[in-house]
């Protein structure tokens, strides 16, 4: 069932069953988006977006408002769960937006919504949408060191699992990183379950992607910016990883642009990107840990070293502080 | 089935049927944990440790092994897979414990392992186990104010998601939280996923549980430590929160005994814990946020809170430092 298998991590696509599928219908003459909404089968999905191609389920109602207001998804149909609380606050939105855009909106009951998203949390809202691409790096501009010292790029070499990298993205966004570049090779799409682990940060956010990392990395160290690795402990089984040197991430002084690289849940930097690191930030633990347990969940340690560096910026925090320690 | 159900996040148990079957199955004089390895099948595991009551299957190799060497839990089988990678390093430590204690060993193949553990990552290991539970806080032992101002308690209230609660549970653990006390109410179980995610902390962690969040944040103030609760963003519309002074966790200062309390991952604290709080810690952004996007993920804002207070004990870092800032 191509729907069913959607939302793993990897992008559903229509398939060439689906597509002769909605052939097949639209031959007989029968109109699959017309029927009765009670009726609403998983194969009907987004009929009327076939022809364009490429389609996906969106869920969550921070994904899909987001997407909406950013509009740089193309939107096939809305689909909200029936008798759900009325049209407040959020779901007016939705509504709202899908109407000035002219897009269908469907009411299928919970059970339907259920299904279609693997019973991951949708909160009752769904979109049928093209899917979201990251860009080549070349087209993220070029912020030239003179022009802003504190320019911060996030770059994710191999994150696999898309609940991590929805994690890292929210994060990145929240804490004001500047731009996000991924390796294409390794890496988890931009899928629907990655939009909604990042509450829909992934639909706001400067995503970009290099299919040359370590040569981009040296090409920014050429051009001035510091390129700072992350290590969970030192692998002196890397050659020439040891003369790298290793900073706390409570001693780093962010003064320069740079360039934050993460590696691979399981492996971490790869050694090729590592040695093209100028130091490696790193998270000292708390006591003696036992093998296996040296490492933090990676959203979780790019969420502390994001934090130590983003909290240096001028004028951080733009909010007003309120009240103060007792 | 039973055992398909068993990994989602609540814990397994064998149910009536599976007690049925393996009664059945002992009358008829056969041995459903003699026969080949490569016939094992999924109703047959754990008949040796069925009239002992309850059982789970805990996966991946790091729960597994610190499972073993923390002994705080029942084992009645080992699961290795077949043909993978002989018997290096960490799967030799588990093969010796198992021998050492009398625990007996399978070799199922991949397709049995993964259908065992719905295809989560299991690394080629399991254990069939009796469960951990955590044990009432009363059970936690008083830390005397005098004694050590620098103890730090994580108090979780009603974390639902198992990813989440084992992000914590890693983290709480790499940066020295003392203790770790969960609500009994809505409060996710400590099941094999949370385990798996936090990469085996939780088998060696103290985790406690009280039934009475409110009463026993009240009891610590009155014993001289201090309630810190968290807040994503000030919320005016609870009663009284507007009084509780936020501050940034850049400026608190660790300077007493303390109870850092975390709420729920979609409604943040009850409003009668927040009430109990003597101040409420909080991330600030990096930008603007657009509605939706005003906080972060639980397990990654409990890094940053418990780094940000960590960092300050005395004595912190423990490890040697190598290399400095470039």
């Amino acid at each position: 069932m191509p729907l069913l298998s959607a939302l793993g991590g990897a992008t559903w696509r229509l398939s060439g069953h689906l597509a002769r599928h909605f052939s097949q219908t639209a031959r007989r003459g029968e109109r699959p988006g017309g029927e009765e909404l009670s009726r609403l089968r998983l194969d009907d999905l987004a009929p009327t977006a076939l022809s364009a191609g490429r389609l996906e389920l969106l869920f969550g109602l921070s994904p899909c408002l987001l997407a909406l207001r950013a509009a740089r998804r193309r939107v096939a149909r809305l689909l909200l769960q029936a008798g759900k609380s009325g049209v407040q606050g959020e779901r007016a939105e939705l509504l709202r937006a899908a109407e000035v855009r002219g897009i269908p909106v469907l009411r299928p009951r919970r059970q339907k919504l259920d299904a279609l998203c693997r019973h991951q949390v949708h909160q009752g809202v769904c979109m049928e949408v093209s899917p979201l691409r990251p860009r080549p790096w070349t087209e993220a501009g070029e912020a030239k060191p003179g022009d802003d010292p504190q320019q911060l790029w996030l770059i994710l070499e191999g994150l696999q699992d898309p609940r991590n990298l929805g994690a890292v993205l929210r994060s990145a966004y929240f804490l004001g990183v500047d731009k996000v570049i991924t390796s294409r090779r390794n890496s988890c799409l931009l899928t629907p379950v990655v939009s909604k682990a990042s509450a829909g940060a992934m639909e706001v956010m400067d995503v970009f992607f290099t299919d040359h990392l370590a040569g981009l990395l040296q090409a920014k160290t050429q051009q001035g910016w510091l390129v700072a690795g992350t290590v969970g402990c030192p692998r002196p089984e890397i050659p020439g990883s040891s003369e790298i040197p290793i900073t706390s991430c409570l001693e780093f002084l962010w003064d320069q642009p740079t360039l934050l690289v993460l590696g691979n849940e399981g492996s971490g930097l790869s050694p090729e990107v590592q040695a093209s690191c100028q130091l490696l930030l790193s998270i000292l633990p708390g006591r003696q840990l036992p093998p296996g347990l040296e490492s933090l969940n990676v959203s979780v340690a790019a969420g502390i070293l994001l934090h130590s560096i983003c909290s240096q910026r001028k004028g951080f925090p733009e909010e007003k502080k309120r009240g103060q320690h007792l």
